[in-house]
C-alpha cells in the first residue's frame, strides 16, 4: 500500500466508522464525517499536536467540530488517534442514553471533546476566544509554555448564522494568525443546495473582515496540507475552502442533501464500501490503519514530554502560578482581600449603582487575579467592566487584560465560552441586561457546559430610565433563571455586588449573570460580616420588630424601597421583616429548614422586584402581593417610572395593609 | 440664500432640532442626528415617496432608522415635513413619559414611526422584510398599486451586530435592489474609535454578500443625490457608505464619542449654533426653512392622488383584496374552512406529529388566504411549513410564498416583523423551539410591537431523542412564556394544532409561537366542536367520573401521557380529570369564574410538561406535583428519556396516589 492509499484509507476509517455508528443508532449525520474525512486526517496525522494520553495537556492545539451534528467524525479520531475513553464500545452505543457519544459532542461526556458544539456558528466562535486566550497566555508565560494553534471545521451554516461573523470580524481585527478555519465547502444544507438561500462568496467576505483565504480540494490531502502549511505562515486567520462531496463514496446519495442527517441505509453503505474499496466487518478497522491511527496519535508525545521538560525547568513561581491557572484556582488571598474590601464598604457606605459597585469591586479582584479579562460589547463606560488593571489587548500587545469586544453580543459570550475553555483565563464581560437576549445562544452553552464565564448585565431594570422600552429588561431576569446550571444575581447594594463576584468567581461548574443598575443605591449592608450572605441566595436583611406581619422579599434597586415600605409598616404598627434575594439558585440549594424558615409564616408576603412576576410565588405563595412589572417599560425619567408601574414604598405599604385588614 | 444654503440650513433644522431636545430632555444622542442629517435632508427633500397626511399610503417608500438611539433625527423629520401628530410639544417633550417621542422610536407612538428600533441591527433586518414584500405584493398585484423603495441609515453597531449579516446575506441573494442602506459611517462607537474593535471593510464584505456599494462624503447633499440615482439603477441592494462627522457641526466635540449618546451642554450648543449659523431660539425654525420642509412634505401628494385613482380603476375583486390585505382582514370563508377540517379530523382521529399536523392545518389555510408567507431556516422537511401552495420565492419569481431564510434564525425573526410592518402579508416560519434563543432578540420586539408574526417551533423537548441537549429545549417554554405580549401555543393532536393555527391568525396585535413535537401524538379532541376550545387557553378535556381526586394539568405530548394516568387512576378508584392547557396567556384572559372553575378543588393537583416547572405554580399551586424536567436533556432514544427524566404514566400515578395517602 502506498503512503497515499493508506491516508485514504485511514480516511475511510473514519468514513465507515460514522456511517455505521449512525446506521446502528439509526439516527445521526453521515454526511459530514465522510465529506470531511480527508481534511481530518491531513490534520489529526501530519499537525494537530495533541497527546491522547494527557489529553489536558495545556499546551495541545484545540480542535473545534463548529459543525457538531458531524459529531461522528470526532467519536472516530478520538478512537483512532487512541483516547482510552473512546473505546469501539462507545462507538457502537452512539446516541444511546448514557454513552460518551452523544448526538452532538459534548463538552465533559469524553476527553477530546474540547466544546460543545451543534447549535451552528457556536463552535467557530469558541474558537475566536481560544486562539486569543492562546495569545494572551502566551503574552503572559512565554512560547515555552503556551505556543499552539486553535483549528476548526466549520460548515455553511456555522458561517450562515450571524454569530460567525461577529467573531471572524473580532479575529480579523485581532490578527489571530493561529486560528485556521477549515470550510467544508460542500454546496449542501439541510433543505437543499446552499444556493437555495445563500450565494454569498465567503472568501470575499472573510477577507473583508481582515483574514486570508485559500481554496483547495477537499479530498486532496496534499493540497489540504500544503494550505495549512501556507496558513502557518499567514499574518492573519486563515479560512481554507474546502471543496467537498458530502457523504463522499455514498454511491446515489453522495453530493446530496439527502445523506446529511439520515442513515444512508443497508443497500447505500454497501455500495459506499465498494466504492472506496472497504471490506472489513461493521465497527472493525483493519490493524495497520489502526496502527497507522495510533502512531499518529503518539506524534506529539516527544513534544509533550518537552514541553513537561520546559515547566519543570521554570522557577517556582511561574511554574506554580502558570499550573495554579490551569487549574483554575483562586490565589489563596483571593478571600482576605473581599473581607478586607467589604468592612471597608460597611464602614464608608457609599451610594452608588451597583454597576459602579461592581466596577469597585472588580478593580479589588483584578488586583489580586491576574487571570481576570474584562470586556464589554460596546458598552464600556456603562458596564464599568475596566479597572485600573486591564488595559486593551491589541494584536501588538496580546499581553494586556481587556477586550472591546464591539457591537458583538453573541460572539462576545461564545467567545468568553472559549476561554473559559481554553483554561488559564477568567473571562468576564457586559452588555446591557435586555442585550442578554442576543447572547443567550451562546449564554445557554456556558450553562449546558458548566464552565466559568460571568455575564456582567448593567441597566437591569426600568431603572434606567429613558431609554425606555427596548432597553428595559422586564422579563430577562425571570428567563435567565430559566435557565438549568445559571447563578442569577441581583445586589442591593455594594456590599452584595462584592459578595456576588466572590461568589461568581468561586463557582467553578456554574456561570453567573450579575444583574446590575445604572441608578445609585445606598449601602444597605451597614454591618460588616466576614461571611458571604449572598451565598444563602436569601437571606433576612432587616428582621421585624416584632412577630411579623409582613415579610418583603425583593431584590437588587428594591431592596431600598423593601426597606423603607418597612419603616413606614412599622411606623404604623405592623412589625415587618425584609428579605434580600440576590440569587434564587444559590438559595433553592439551602437546607430544607433554611428555606422555611426564612420563608417564614408572616400572614402578608410581598415581593418588589422592577420585573415580572414570574417565578416569585415559590417566595409569596400564590397569593402573595406581588409588585412589579406586568408587561413592557416605557420611556421616561426613572422616578417618573417607578411611580407609574406602582414600584413604590407606598404601594408595598398600601396593598399590605390592604391585604392585613 | 441659494438652493445649497437653503438645503444646508434644512439640514441643520434636524441639527438643533435634535440637539435641544436631548438638551431638554438632558438625556439622548445628538451625535447621529447631527451626523446623518444631510443624508436624511436629501432623502426626505429629493426622494422619499410619502405623504404625511396619509402616513399609511400602502405604496409609500419606507424609511427606517435602523440606529435608533439616533430618534430625534426621525422625530425632527416627521415634524418638519407635517406629520400631524407630531407637534412641536412633542419634540419638546423628548423621553418624557407618555410622549410619542420615546429614547427610541416605538412603533405606534407617532405616524411615520415604520418600526421600534434601538436593539442594534433590527432594523436593517426588519428592511429586507419590507423590501421583500414589496417585490412579493408588487407580483401579487402588479406596479400600479405597490412599487417603492426600502431606505435604511444604519451605523457601525448595526453592520457589527451578526444579525445583519443574516439579513444582509439573504437581501443579497434575493437581489433586493430596491433596498438601498446609507451607512453612517462616522468611525465612532460608544468606546472610542471604532477601530478599537473593527477593521472590517464594510464595502467589500456586503459586495461579498451579493451588494453594490458606494462611497460618498456623508455632508455632500449632491454627492448623496447621486448616489441614490445611481442605487435607483442598481440590480443589487446598495450599500451607500456616507462618511461623516458624528456631532457634525459641535465645535470640541464633533468627531468623537462623546457626542454619541449625551447632551452636548450649553456651551458645545452655543458653538455649533455660532459655528452652523443657526440664530432662532431653541425649538423655532425659521419660517422659510420649515415652508420649504413642508413643502417637501407635500412632494409626493400627486402620487398619492395618481395611485388613489389607480386603485379605483381596477375591477372590484382586485380592489377589495388588495384592500383587504393592507387591512389585515382575514377571508370571510377562512373560519368556515377550519371547522369542517377540525371535523374531519375528529372524525379520522390520525396519530401524526404535532409538526405534522401543523402542516396539514397550513395546507387548509394557505389554501384559503393568500398572505400567508412561509419558511423557514433551513429545516423545512423538519418545520413542515412548506405546503402545495408554496412554492420558492426567487429573484425570478417574487410571487411565490415560501422563503428559505438560510441558517439565520434571528435574521429571519426580523425580516418577518419587517414583513408584518410592511402589510398586505402574513409570515410565518419555523426552526427548532431551542434555537428561539438565537431568534429572542427579534421576537421579544415582534411583542414589543404588538404584530401578527406567527413562529413554528418544532422539536419542542426531549421527544425530539437523539439530538441531545443542545438541541432539546427545557426552559424555552418557559422563557417565551416569559415575553410580555406574546402567545406561546403548544397543542396536543391534531385539532388543537389546528385551533391554535386559527387563533394565531386571528391575534392581530399579539404575535405567536407554536411549539410542535417531533414525535407522533393521537388525538384527543375525538368530539367534534365547532367551538375553538383553546381560545380558552386551558379546558377539561377530560372529566372525572365522581368528584375529582386528582386533576392533572398538560400541555403538547404530555396530555397523552396524562390521559393514560387518568386512565389508571380511574381504574384505582380515584376520580381524576385532565386539563389541557395549549396557552398560558389565553387563560389568564378568562373571567376569574372560569380561571377558579377550571383549576378546581381536587385535593391532588399535578402539572404535566417536559420542560421546566417555573410557571406551572399558577395552576397546581406550590405544593402540587410537577412532573417535567430539573435540568438539560440527554441524547437517546425517546423512550428512554422520558423513562430516564421520569415524565411517565406511571410516574404521574405513583406520585397523585403517595399524595392522596
Amino acid at each position: 500500500m502506498t503512503n497515499s492509499e493508506k491516508s485514504n484509507q485511514m480516511a475511510n476509517a473514519i468514513r465507515f466508522l460514522s456511517a455505521e455508528a449512525v446506521e446502528k443508532a439509526n439516527s445521526g449525520h453521515p454526511g459530514l464525517p465522510m465529506g470531511a474525512a480527508d481534511i481530518a486526517t491531513v490534520l489529526f496525522t501530519r499537525f494537530l499536536k495533541f497527546d491522547p494520553k494527557a489529553p489536558h495537556w495545556p499546551d495541545r492545539d484545540r480542535f473545534v467540530l463548529s459543525a457538531g451534528h458531524g459529531s461522528m467524525l470526532l467519536y472516530s479520531l478520538l478512537y483512532l488517534t487512541g483516547y482510552e475513553d473512546m473505546t469501539i464500545e462507545e462507538i457502537k452505543n452512539f446516541r444511546q442514553l448514557g454513552s460518551r457519544t452523544a448526538g452532538h459532542p459534548e463538552y465533559g461526556h469524553a476527553s477530546g471533546i474540547e466544546t460543545t458544539t451543534g447549535p451552528l456558528g457556536q463552535g467557530l466562535a469558541n474558537s475566536v476566544g481560544m486562539a486569543l486566550s492562546e495569545r494572551i497566555m502566551n503574552a503572559h508565560f512565554g512560547d515555552d509554555l503556551v505556543n499552539h494553534y486553535t483549528y476548526v471545521i466549520a460548515g455553511d451554516g456555522c458561517l450562515m448564522e450571524g454569530i460567525s461573523q461577529e467573531a471572524i470580524a473580532l479575529a480579523g481585527h485581532l490578527k489571530l494568525n493561529k486560528l485556521i478555519v477549515f470550510w467544508d465547502d460542500n454546496h449542501i444544507s439541510i433543505d437543499g443546495p446552499v444556493s437555495l438561500s445563500d450565494n454569498t462568496d465567503q472568501c470575499a467576505r472573510v477577507e473583508a473582515s481582515g483574514w486570508n483565504s485559500q481554496r483547495v480540494d477537499g479530498h486532496d490531502q496534499d493540497a489540504i496540507a500544503a494550505a495549512i502549511e501556507t496558513a502557518h505562515k499567514s499574518d492573519k486567520p486563515t479560512l481554507i475552502a474546502c471543496k467537498t462531496t458530502i457523504g463522499f463514496g455514498a454511491p446515489t446519495k453522495a453530493g446530496t442533501n439527502k445523506v446529511h442527517g439520515s442513515p444512508l441505509g443497508a443497500e447505500e453503505l454497501a455500495g459506499a464500501r465498494k466504492a472506496l474499496g472497504w471490506t472489513s466487518e461493521p465497527f472493525v478497522v483493519p490493524a495497520d490503519i489502526l496502527d497507522a491511527w495510533r502512531s499518529a496519535g503518539q506524534r506529539s508525545a516527544g513534544d509533550h514530554a518537552a514541553w513537561t521538560q520546559r515547566l519543570e525547568a521554570k522557577d517556582i513561581n511561574t511554574r506554580s502560578e502558570f499550573v495554579r491557572r490551569i487549574r483554575g484556582d483562586l490565589p489563596g488571598n483571593f478571600e482576605e482581600a473581599i473581607i478586607a474590601y467589604k468592612k471597608k464598604l460597611s464602614e464608608d457606605k457609599p451610594k452608588v449603582a451597583t454597576r459602579k459597585a461592581s466596577e469597585m469591586a472588580l478593580e479589588v479582584i483584578n488586583g489580586v487575579l491576574a487571570e481576570t479579562i474584562g470586556g464589554s460589547a460596546d458598552l464600556t463606560g456603562s458596564n464599568n467592566t475596566k479597572t485600573s488593571q486591564t488595559q486593551n489587548i491589541t494584536p501588538e500587545d496580546y499581553g494586556q487584560r481587556y477586550v472591546h469586544y464591539g457591537i458583538r453580543e453573541h460572539g462576545m459570550a461564545a467567545a468568553m465560552n472559549g476561554m473559559a475553555l481554553h483554561g488559564g483565563l477568567i473571562p468576564y464581560s457586559g452588555t446591557f441586561l435586555t442585550f442578554s437576549d442576543y447572547a443567550r445562544g451562546a449564554m445557554r452553552l456556558t450553562s449546558l457546559m458548566g464552565i466559568r464565564v460571568i455575564y456582567v448585565m448593567t441597566h437591569d431594570s426600568i431603572g434606567l430610565g429613558e431609554d425606555g422600552p427596548t432597553h428595559q429588561p422586564v422579563e430577562h431576569l425571570a428567563a435567565l433563571r430559566a435557565i438549568p446550571n445559571n447563578y442569577v444575581f441581583r445586589p442591593a447594594d455594594v456590599v452584595e455586588t462584592a459578595e456576588c463576584w466572590e461568589l461568581a468567581l468561586k463557582s467553578r461548574k456554574t456561570p453567573s449573570t450579575i444583574a446590575l443598575t445604572r441608578q445609585n443605591l445606598p449601602t444597605v449592608r451597614a454591618e460588616h460580616t466576614d461571611e458571604n450572605k449572598c451565598a444563602y441566595g436569601a437571606y433576612e436583611l432587616a428582621a421585624a420588630s416584632g412577630k411579623a406581619e409582613v415579610t418583603i422579599f425583593a431584590t437588587g434597586s428594591e431592596v431600598e424601597i423593601a426597606l423603607n415600605a418597612r419603616t413606614q409598616l412599622e411606623a404604623n404598627g405592623h412589625p415587618a421583616s425584609v428579605v434580600s434575594v440576590p440569587c434564587f439558585e444559590l438559595f433553592e440549594q439551602q437546607s430544607e429548614e433554611y428555606k422555611r424558615a426564612l420563608i417564614g409564616d408572616a400572614p402578608v408576603k410581598v415581593a418588589v422586584e422592577a420585573a415580572i412576576r414570574l417565578g416569585w410565588d415559590r417566595f409569596i405563595g400564590l397569593d402573595g402581593i406581588f409588585i412589579g412589572m406586568t408587561g413592557f417599560g416605557a420611556s421616561g425619567p426613572i422616578e417618573a417610572l417607578y411611580k407609574h408601574f406602582g414600584i413604590t414604598a407606598d404601594a408595598i405599604v398600601a396593598a399590605a395593609e390592604g391585604k392585613l385588614k
